[in-house]
């Protein structure tokens, strides 16, 4: 009952049962998108516990001083009213049988269908079919098809544009113009409160019976914030009414349609409705999935052989991944829930670096060379979180919205078990590791790409902004070393802790890293340097990273070789986490512990230092990275869904096989799993990541290290063959890896390729 | 099926059935208030069509410039999430016996009680008690019993505040402070958005199991908007766990807790808590039901024999009356849906003047003046919008919310049936005759009460400027007549109109009455001539109202004694109306012809020039009423509430009582009828005024003419006997009609009383 996993080897994730209590994850896991659009799969007709979700990427609003910026909930076009002979269409009304929802992950399509007896005992079969065209980005289709069983069938439509869609009761728009053409075409337009962005809704039906266009006559309804059409049908026994509707969104935030006035994007979406119109819904269908084809699965082609569910699994993630991304727009990064629930407010975290990037940089450079280019126009935020906290250079904000808005991590959240009042999130202060994440990104994209454009153009300069914020944020210690102090390190159980060993060996690496590209500009971009160092005195900078980088407390590994995740940690007293570790929900300290007891114990949200080790692998011996790992994995709880895979992607590079296949299969299940409730505020995007990390980086042991690419396969028992492409340095390759055998082809060849294979060095 | 009537003699009204379709009625008609909080009877557990609603009077917000200020939708504090043995309490689910909701309009208490099997089959019989406590205005009191029938259930409830409420879509308030006190007492503070009201809502649980007072063990949620508890308890077979909830509304407009900050009424609302768990819910109700006793049913007895329908009516009529007055402020007055909805955005009309003034003068005198209060103290925004429109004096809003808000009517509404845009609204800009109908309800105010420190203070003010505006409005013809130009009358199927009789005669009557006063004050009160003088320069003015009376264009009635309603109405064509006369629901018309097209035709969407007839009754002779009333009563379709009434009264004039009594059978039915659906947005206050209009003015005969009180009833066939109490310049009289009898009897009997029963002139 639930999720259905009987179709995956015709790329088909299938619901087989319904039940409006548990609403969320299939209107989530299931949700629509090209990475303009967002749209979550709730369905025609309504429910009360149903999460109904619009997004278009990038159109924050804030509602309130009180509030922080968020990806607003757009206008509803999906929802269709069906009465049928008087009676509401519901499945929680009458009887429903051969019940299915299925999301096909290689087309884009989302199918339901069901016989329905109503409670009087009309009987019909519908089937609804739904698509967010990855072709036309500003495009939804839907088609419904009911067929009167047996007996006629009077069907009342009602559907048009909801504008009372909130953000868990925000309302970020004004209610504006609505309008009916022709009596037939329904337009609202909708303005952001604060942020001014006009977004324009249009949607048009088109009705058949037995293939014969019915003409539309429409009673009309416009009252505040709604505007629909009422159709009424008859269909004899046998019969099959089909409504189609095709709405698409406009806003004056679009790049491709820049510069036009409202009322040119209003007259431009009547255009589109009537080619929507004359195409139908089959022909936007197909055209949608070749672009998906050519796109992602040709593109980035995976393949996993042994093992259904996983090669299922690898696929859904790349399916989720394209969803999430803006890869249409620079100004726009992946939000932490991408564009599949309000979850996290639309905004962007270190996830995208860490745990996203990878996968854009392996297998579809330009897309990351945007969410890299977001980074450097984000700037005015970074700089302006640095002067506000009386630091220089760009101080990242933890989380991320649009370009200009800086920080914007809500201030409160949850409750405090003891004292019944809100946590204070102190993330948006003190989580500072983001900036050398970012500054990590920037390296990994250009080594990996070889996009020297990018680095002369941003990538530098970024890495020596965020190096320069780092040199200020110091703080000298009575041992006469500098120090990193009340940070929150990737393990947010632990606040307010010195020295968090991530955190001060990221900003090392990150101040070494620009005193490094200091020399490389001074020597060999000349032009560069000078440019750079007008803007960010880079010489006065070197002193300072240089005095840093050597003064900078770095943690050492205790003598049974565990690196101390903190100056505290090792202190902390250990308590029983074994109930923690076999929960079903994650976060169940928190119902027992407030977070300042929590900061006593010896207990992890998420890997930590093993986040450290996977970054900046070459820098620790064997038996650190081991003995930190047994200590660590013994305490952490994974209430993050970062964690899995990180600890995965380790236990492949230490050779602990099984445990990294455990860790990955239950990565694969966050959003994937049998499990209703976790996702209802959204997919976990970097979860989707992770799993591409887990299969690729982990089990099929790509790694760049030190700017050299290096492959180190080695397959989980349960499979029997995996192959990949990756991107390097504009080169694809194609790896085949089975239990013996790696081959490396590039399918590019048009350059050399240089990489260790299995510790073997080889040329392509 | 739906509304049943069995109980009425028991002043209950009943919900026989539950229809999850078919919500806002019972929601509306059978809402709890005290005219300080109105509360929509959604149930507890919720359901998707529902519109939950809870309304302060007085706190308008406006959302933001595309909107005009509204009553916004407080967080809600009624729901409560039940599940048993793991299964959600919802009527949709499993089945449902012995089902009733039952509104007590005597006490005020709302009763639902169901036997439910749970689709797996548990069963339990559970009862929900509701009130808002007319003793304690902030108030609001609930208890749950659900008793386990044939096996141990454990109950898990969930509730709190939920303050995702919006109206319509338009969120007004910030989201504020979450507190849990004592793991006990749930405290919310919103604020509004523009206004900056800040409303603290507090919320506390008791439970008790077979008598026994559980400890409570909350498991606390807090969200954005959101703050619950949670309880899960169990229960054996035969035993009745009793649910309670106490909640409270504080907010920073109050008049009692004036001056005090947010964290004083928060500390105030924990004591309210304190003090309500200690009372519990039947002390609340117990001190309810005698407040409704004392407050209304004391104070202004009504009885009609014959008829038990007929005198629940009226009764109903006056439960609904007091709840929606703000007898506590002056500040505030009644909204067209009073605080049963977000319909007419809880924005006061001349319905307060014309339908509902009479009563509260004639019953509840104190009420009644501070309704009158109200008029003054918006001067400021009557002034402002003379201003506006560069007339003089005062230019009542045609819809009036706050103090200085001046005119709030929405801009636009509904959809041309031909264009597809929505249809302007013309009343803010020309439906003026909203002035006069407030210089007339201070003068009925006056008269009838004798209260002459309300004119002195602010009425005969109010009638001087509304004088001074019409002055102003004057248009010179080419006639030589002054006319009014451009206006809505009260029919409002006619926009822009010339000469709409009842807008220049009331508009007469007006300055008529203002040179009158200006008469009296000069000899009689020469300090506030003198004031005023001053103030409004009253000698300047006197000369234009003399010559405005003079010119002012009055039409007259053509040689068929019609009235002509405008300049244009009688050669408007007619068109076959029988259609829409037997119309279900109001409106019909608009759905086959647009405004401008319903312009040309002699149609009317309620009494005009009858309006006129019935205010002011003794300048047109019964020749021109009984021909007018021919001609336009075959031409309205009372597609407005108001009508009705207007349309029974008037017949009682012209002892044509077969057709009073229909008329006044359809005003009774407005929303106490078997109609799901019309009253969906809210009860319509005036219909209510209007049914004690039809039974005091019409059958009992009352009236106030030229300043004497006249009583001429005259009942229906269907009664026997009708006994009321009026209060006639602070002399309460018990009038008793029956057939051939009418008697009078002074119960006050401090001073004499002249009054002219049939005919007869008699002194008390």
């Amino acid at each position: 009952m639930g999720m259905d996993y009987s179709r995956i080897e015709d790329w088909i994730l299938r619901e087989d049962s319904f039940d409006p209590e548990k609403l969320g994850k299939c209107e989530a896991v299931m949700s629509l998108g090209n990475g303009y659009l967002g749209l979550r799969s709730a369905t025609e007709e309504r429910y009360l516990n149903e999460t109904r979700g619009l997004f278009v990427a990038g159109t924050f609003n804030k509602f309130d001083e009180n509030e922080v910026t968020e990806l607003p909930n757009a206008a509803d076009m999906t929802a269709m009213s069906l009465t049928i002979n008087g009676e509401k269409f519901s499945l929680t009304e009458g009887t429903t049988e051969d019940y299915t929802r299925e999301l096909n992950i290689r087309t884009g399509e989302l199918k339901r269908s069901m016989l329905w007896t109503s409670p009087k005992g009309t009987k019909v079969r519908l089937a609804f079919y739904r698509i967010v065209s990855l072709k036309r980005l500003h495009v939804i289709a839907q088609r419904v098809e009911i067929t009167a069983v047996d007996s006629d069938v009077k069907v009342e439509l009602k559907s048009g544009i909801n504008g009372k869609m909130t953000n868990t009761g925000s309302q970020h728009f004004s209610d504006g113009d609505k309008r009916f053409y022709d009596k037939r075409i329904i337009q609202f337009v909708q303005t952001t409160g604060q942020s001014k962005i006009d977004f324009v809704d249009t949607t048009v039906h088109k009705l058949e019976l037995e293939g014969n266009v019915l003409p539309l006559e429409a009673e009309v309804y416009i009252e505040k914030r709604e505007i629909f059409a009422g159709y009424t049908v008859e269909a004899e026994a046998g019969q099959t009414l089909v409504i189609e509707k095709y709405s698409s969104v406009y806003t004056s935030r679009d790049l491709d349609v820049e510069g036009k006035t409202v009322a040119q994007l209003q007259e431009l979406a009547l255009e589109t409705s009537k080619e929507l119109e004359s195409l139908g819904y089959e022909a936007l269908r197909e055209e949608s999935a070749r672009q998906w084809e050519e796109e992602v699965w040709n593109l980035a082609p995976i393949q996993i052989e042994g093992n259904g569910m996983d090669n299922f699994a690898v696929h859904f993630a790349q399916y989720h991944l394209r969803l999430m991304v803006p890869a249409h727009d620079a100004r726009m990064n992946i939000g932490a829930k991408g564009l599949s629930g309000e979850g996290y407010k639309g905004h962007t975290f270190w996830d995208t670096e860490v745990f996203l990037l990878p996968y854009y940089i392996f297998t579809d450079p330009k897309t990351a060379r945007k969410l890299e280019e977001y980074r450097y126009l984000s700037l005015p935020g970074a700089h302006a979180k640095a002067e506000h906290n009386n630091y220089k250079g760009a101080m990242f904000p933890w989380e991320s919205a649009w370009l200009d808005d800086g920080e914007v991590t809500p201030e409160y959240m949850d409750v405090d078990i003891l004292t019944g009042k809100p946590n204070k999130v102190w993330s948006g202060f003190i989580e500072q590791h983001i900036t050398s994440d970012v500054a990590f990104g920037v390296w990994q994209y250009s080594v990996i790409t070889g996009d020297e454009d990018y680095m002369e153009r941003y990538g530098y300069e970024l890495i020596m902004d965020t190096a320069i914020f780092w040199a200020s944020r110091l703080e000298q210690g009575g041992d006469g070393k500098l120090h990193i102090n009340d940070v929150v390190g990737p393990d947010e159980y632990r606040e307010h802790v010195n020295d968090n060993a991530f955190t001060n060996y990221m900003a090392h690496w990150n101040m070494q890293k620009a005193m490094e590209y200091y020399h490389l500009l001074k020597e060999e971009k000349p032009e560069i340097y000078e440019r750079l160092n007008g803007k960010l005195h880079l010489d006065e900078a070197y002193g300072a990273w240089k005095e840093a980088c050597e003064k900078l407390y770095l943690p050492t590994p205790t003598e049974e070789n565990v690196l101390p995740q903190d100056d505290r940690y090792l202190s902390c007293r250990d308590i029983d986490l074994s109930k923690y570790k076999a929960q079903e929900h994650v976060g169940g300290i928190t119902r027992d512990y407030n977070l300042e007891q929590i900061n006593q114990i010896q207990v992890s949200k998420q890997a930590d230092v093993l986040v450290l080790f996977f970054l900046l692998e070459d820098i620790f011996p064997q038996e650190v990275k081991k003995a930190s790992w047994e200590h660590y994995e013994a305490r952490t709880l994974h209430d993050s869904s970062l964690s899995l895979s990180t600890h995965s992607v380790l236990a492949c590079d230490m050779g602990e096989k099984a445990m990294a296949y455990d860790r990955f299969r239950k990565a694969a299940t966050i959003d994937l799993g049998p499990f209703m409730g976790s996702s209802n505020a959204g997919i976990h995007a970097a979860s989707f990541g992770g799993v591409w990390e887990c299969v690729v980086y982990g089990f099929g042991g790509v790694r760049m290290l030190g700017g050299n690419l290096r492959i180190n396969p080695s397959l989980p028992d349960e499979w029997t063959k995996l192959s990949y492409t990756i991107i390097w340095k504009g080169q694809k390759l194609a790896v085949e890896v089975t239990k013996g055998t790696v081959s490396v082809k590039n399918l590019t060849g048009t350059k050399q390729v240089e990489l260790e294979v299995n510790g073997e060095k080889c040329v392509l």
